[in-house]
């Protein structure tokens, strides 16, 4: 059944368990049958990338192929199940081709089918690998990693006399990590020969050409220096897969990896590396995020009409689908009125890089995300991007600091506060000034996962004698936050920024002053207090006040963006005789700026014995939407007149 | 003038700088001159190794001829000065060799000669190198960051115009080091060509040949293969190595790297390489510390006869020493009645390893400094010996947990909770089980320097939300501590240990039982409480207690393991009535123990009200002695008496 584009109205269909369970029990040639779940599969992983709204599409598209072969026609645990000890393992060391990953799970019949609706939602499919959803062997999103813990697994094997095999998918922009390199060495000289590494080598990193980012030159030669036994193959041709992975089988001595040349995008036309690369004027755009409308509609008919000429070529029955959501086409976006403070951030970064000459700008392969683009186009010569490598780009930064320049270091938090913790340290020791901007702070987005989330890096720096942490919470907070780090500071800065357009934009008061150590009232109150900073969690705290209000409870809004200094007499002053102070943390419930202020409060004769209550994300974050995931940790404006009830329930109200 | 050795004293002579001068001045061949002047230095290093009671004489002694050749022939240092922006730039990688880069930098005239007798002491040369020292160009002591850090100097030069060229040493073993090839690719890739890498490669890592920790193989091809202009000498031949610096000169088109092939222990017979493994069955025992009188005198006699032979040789006067310190030979130490905990947790480590065939251990490159020997010997198929690669070591540790395996992971604090917070952090989220031993924890030895001294890694785990830590005060604890870990904890756990001899041992109450969130009084009291753990800090609250109790002021002290898990009643009971509650920190200000104490009392209605100060370690920690370095951060007994008066002084004594 072909599924008709219709003009006014978007179906999402899903390609059901029982249609692959019907070519794959079918009598035609092996590698024929392959091809085809494989387009399969690429439909499901389309149509689950476009229902949740985000999702990586392109290295889905260039490892599916792989990722069929090897769970239908290569690894024993269809056989084992996937709790047998005797297993063959696989896992993705870069995780976010997990939408190929899932599909395919789905179609080797590990993953019921329903959760594949339910990708980047709560309870459902983590938007990268988690260990706790069936046949995910271990969480990645964070690059670099894979090899390490394939060594581990085959040591385990080896040790408990187990059978089976590991494999491991890296991608190619991931081999710029330095821990790769690591473990290459430390698996050839511990003989866990036992390892199958597959680079997924679709020669393109987020958005850009691996070889124009960092380039890889002649990685075989490399790799085969490491003491690897190399090949390389199409990593969509199903019989070249068959024929490397027989060479492997006599091949004991040795760990060993295989290129797999393979396209970005690969099975949908217009999203194909080289098409894509042109179309985009150099920009590769299906890195992430969902395709639109028509751009869904154009891929998804695209691979039906290959299925189902393929299928008809072999006598087969066309597919039948189902259909799980039909919604308005095109239909007009909530109008976004709020705004990004990561663009805030890049214009002001273009504007200081005019009076500054000293500003270099570096990059780990997230340009975009970072708000980075015009000022890389403006000042090409004081724009490093530093490819996948973010403790080569600190330590450069380091450099750079000591004969005289300004860094401004720029990566997602989790990675940078977190990979290069160490090498921020050592700058620290040297006592320069260098700006790190932890891009992506905090809970939301949370369809990424917690590899993304970044809740940690307020606590990952604030052992730091000399670094001064922001985060602002609208575009001219941004604005001066960024001005403050370059003209005023004297130490290190960390600045925070949420990467999702602002839920609503703060107000700040007009006569508002960005001074070090003070923030602002938002809104008024007498019963309590609550302080807060970035537009995620101030937008929850105002909402909370709003409610609260209707119930004749005053609850005082502060914005707050110094996340570790804090001016006492001002502090003093914004509390006043009010008895019950909050806090409202887009991170961990500890180390963040809760913590600051609690040592701050316990300090203030006036304000030490006052009540005091931290609300921030506890546990791991959760992935989901971020209405979801807000109310799950409890941190929705609803939970929080909840909580500040609680917390004021046995003050009277005029004390 | 030999100083004769004398039988019942030691001494200590030094070379002053005018006899430098006077060799450098000297009319004979260029390179008879920097042989000589390079045993000059080792014994300035030797010397001022000894004097400090400790230091890395092994690599010092292999680097030296390289320094020498670099300082007094190649570099325009001297020339221009050391704050020139045209000068040419010399750094250590590896950072421990900075004994003999004093040394170099003393003969060199750019640091004053009484500086040298101050090796490891509070205002003096610091045991890793510090840009607050003339001459150093970058912190280090941490390995793999040297070239990354170069780049950005090279990078520099090039957009500021400026002249000198940029050369890095590294040791081999640092090769391990994963930041090594993200460096080494992307230098190459944005044509950084003004660095010169040289590898101290005098193949033996802390205390066991590269090859058999984690062989580098073909390290000549891998390099090359990576892009860089390759070349390999003696690196104690100095027409050798200038042959090969002017080879570099004619190279534009390429990074630059010397293998420069070495002797660990160069230049005294018995700490060569090859000799001392053959001496020490296999292990290398000239890497840190400092040696035995004996030892000492028979080097200093090899170094100045040879010096003497050769200056005689070339019709110069033998060297005139000055002796800058005399001191009773062998003199029987202080005898040590103390522990070290780390002995008993390797003692734990194999008793608890026969109980448990799913322990592994794992290790960095530190296995003799963390107490692993014992094991290693007795399970050599559960001891996995990683290199310095802790990223790789951490995730590899994942991939055995994930598997079932229980991994217990050592390194140094400082490199294992930073360099590999990532991987930790990615491990967590699996909700598996993995014992981080963090060893070298806080302040003390305060002798290796801010690279070393860990003050940061409570806070680096704190936000982790399934991960325990516990810092252990004597033996028996350890032992209670280590069983818990294994035997008990449902959670990841950090396992904090002090390195050095406790300055005393801490005596448990008799009925004391290791129990979860609870701690012991060791000392009671009424007028103030103060917690804290490990047996340095308890010491030194001990000691205030003791001072205190002249004063007729009773200070409690407890003994608190638990630092993130407080059981509030036992909390509330062990207050009680006292209203002054005091913490010391084996850590930084922020996000140690003292937050986490903190958080639990202002939870607790009773004790919420109780007037609270933390004492920790504030701004980076100091290089000294331990004497040294508690008094200035104001942690020594005497400076905790006076605190905690003034702590205290607007309270009356019964409340």
């Amino acid at each position: 059944m072909v599924v008709a584009p219709c003009r006014f109205m978007l179906s999402l269909p899903f390609i059901p368990y029982k249609e692959f369970k019907r070519i794959q029990d079918a009598d035609i040639d092996r590698f024929e049958k392959l091809h085809i779940i494989s387009d399969m599969c690429r439909i499901n992983a389309l149509s689950a990338v476009k229902k949740a709204g985000s999702g990586h599409l392109g290295s889905s598209f260039s490892s599916i192929d792989i990722l069929v072969m090897l769970y239908l026609s290569e690894m024993n645990i269809v056989e084992t199940g996937i709790d047998n000890p005797n297993r063959d393992i696989f896992f993705s060391s870069k995780g976010h081709d997990c939408p190929a990953h899932y599909s395919v799970l789905v179609a080797a019949g590990v993953i019921e089918f329903d959760r594949l609706l339910k990708l980047r939602r709560l309870g459902g499919l983590d938007g990268h690998p988690d260990v706790k959803i069936p046949g995910i062997e271990a969480n990645s999103g964070s690059l670099g990693m894979g090899i390490s813990k394939s060594r581990g697994m085959a040591l385990a094997k080896r040790l408990n006399g187990y059978e089976g095999r590991i494999f491991v998918m890296t991608g190619d922009g991931e081999l710029q990590e330095g821990q790769i390199w690591e473990s290459l060495q430390t698996a050839v000289h511990q003989k866990t020969n036992n390892i199958h590494v597959i680079i997924d080598f679709n020669k393109i990193q987020t958005d850009k050409p691996v070889k124009e980012v960092i380039c890889l030159d002649d990685i075989e030669k490399k790799i085969e220096f490491f003491g690897w036994h190399v090949e390389r193959c199409n990593g969509h041709n199903f019989a070249e897969l068959d024929n490397v992975l027989r060479k492997f089988e006599k091949v004991e001595d040795k760990p060993k990896l295989l290129i797999a040349d393979t396209v970005k995008g690969k099975g949908v036309s217009f999203m194909e590396g080289p098409t894509a690369l042109k179309n985009g004027n150099g920009l590769y755009r299906w890195h992430a995020g969902a395709p639109s409308d028509d751009d869904y509609e154009a891929g998804f008919t695209e691979l039906l009409d290959r299925i189902n000429d393929n299928l008809n070529k072999q006598r087969l029955e066309e597919l039948s689908l189902e259909v799980v959501e039909k919604r308005e086409k095109n239909r007009v976006q909530f109008k976004n009125v709020a705004e990004k403070v990561v663009s805030a951030y890049g214009e002001a970064l273009v504007e200081l890089g005019k009076e500054r000459e000293d500003i270099i700008v570096l990059d780990a392969d997230l340009a975009a995300d970072c708000g980075l683009r015009a000022f890389e186009e403006r000042f090409p010569d004081r724009f490093i991007e530093n490819g996948i490598a973010e403790q080569d780009m600190v330590s450069m930064a380091g450099g750079l600091a000591l004969q005289g320049f300004l860094p401004i270091v720029n990566s997602f938090g989790v990675f940078l506060a977190s990979r290069a913790n160490e090498q921020i340290y050592a700058n620290a020791t040297e006592c320069t000034k260098i700006i790190y901007v932890c891009h992506f702070a905090g809970l939301i987005p949370a369809g990424p996962g917690k590899s993304h989330q970044s809740l940690r890096d307020i606590s990952l720096f604030g052992a730091l004698p000399n670094c001064v942490a922001l985060e602002p919470c609208n575009a001219i907070e941004t604005k001066h936050a960024l001005e403050w780090c370059i003209n005023e500071a004297k130490e290190n800065c960390l600045l925070r920024l949420v990467i999702s357009p602002s839920p609503r934009t703060i107000t700040l008061p007009g006569n508002y002053d960005f001074a070090f150590g003070k923030g602002a009232v938002l809104k008024d109150g007498e019963d309590a207090v609550i302080f807060g900073y970035g537009p995620v969690m101030l937008h929850e705290a105002l909402i909370a006040s709003e409610m609260l209000e209707r119930e004749n409870f005053s609850l005082k809004v502060v914005n707050m963006p110094w996340l570790n200094r804090l001016d006492e007499t001002w502090l003093e002053e914004v509390v006043g005789d009010i008895d019950a102070i909050f806090v409202i943390d887009n991170h961990s419930l500890v180390g963040g700026f809760g913590d600051c202020l609690l040592n701050r409060l316990t300090e203030s004769e006036k304000l030490r014995i006052k009540r005091f209550k931290k609300f921030a994300v506890e546990g791991f974050p959760e992935c989901g939407t971020p209405e979801e995931v807000l109310r799950y940790h409890r941190l929705d404006g609803e939970n929080l007149v909840e909580r500040i009830k609680e917390g004021t329930s046995n003050l009277s109200r005029t004390t």
